[in-house]
């Protein structure tokens, strides 16, 4: 499976990581100092709609490769389409 | 295009959207009685995670049938999963 | 407990719930003449949205009334806010 | 607003916090070495679910300390309701 992750993606997604890593340390800071509560779920919710992008771009290019190259092997597909359906609903609230 | 739907998921879905709207008949029916608040948003929730239960149905049916349908066909795939990437990041948070 | 859906709110909310309705009837006829998937996604999400509007909504109702009286009449509103929590958690992933 | 958030929240928050930074960390290692596409997706959807608790933890002091306060004193808790309103619906697709 290496290779299935786009290089050009490979910086994106460890930029947006490091951002969301950096994210987590302002807002324990944020908690430490009180800053007021609602600006902190503010940040919270920034730092989940940022991960969720991570996500999404991971599906794509597991679409675009595993899944794809699964096919063109001839291989059943099912299998991965069915896990990747299990990831998708764990960030749904099913 | 025609045809993708299973036809055993067919029914599944039919189903389940029916299920789906009596649901929101009956929420209203609990608005109008003022049921309590709490009770209601607990049957929205379950409300929600039936219609999201039918997404990812049918997010599976479509990778099993349309994506490796133009795979098969020696298409370019991209187009098909840049646009399931976007419905799906509609039931994210982005 | 009645009373506390403010009835500006109360028709407000009903004719949401009937486009929710008629949201979910629509879907199930596009599912039944196998519209084209992604279209159908949309259509999911955006009955999701209008649904999680509903909920909004009511969680305001339900602080301005239910959890200002219980402080108002000098009881510990800790059971009411802790459902709450419960409740907005079942709109979480969590 | 100092001291809304109760002591024992905010060791039990930070600790949070730590763990979900640490948690971005991992995934950004295994998106270096390319760890399998879903078992990144399954340590994503645990850091989301992670931080929607520390977001749903937060509210629940919002709501036992600043809004209480606030009916406490007399004041309108209109607008601290709304604009918990609002930050609840940025964890909802809306």
């Amino acid at each position: 499976m290496p290779g299935y992750i786009k290089a050009e993606n490979k910086r994106n997604l460890a930029d947006r990581l490091d951002r969301i890593e950096g994210q987590a340390r302002g807002i324990k800071r944020m908690v430490d100092r009180e800053a007021y509560c609602i600006e902190i779920l503010t940040q919270i919710s920034s730092l989940v709609a940022a991960s969720e992008k991570v996500a999404s771009i991971l599906i794509k290019d597991h679409l675009d490769h595993c899944v794809r190259e699964a096919i063109e092997n001839g291989e059943d597909p099912g299998e991965k389409t069915e896990e990747l359906k299990a990831a998708i609903e764990r960030f749904m609230r099913i």
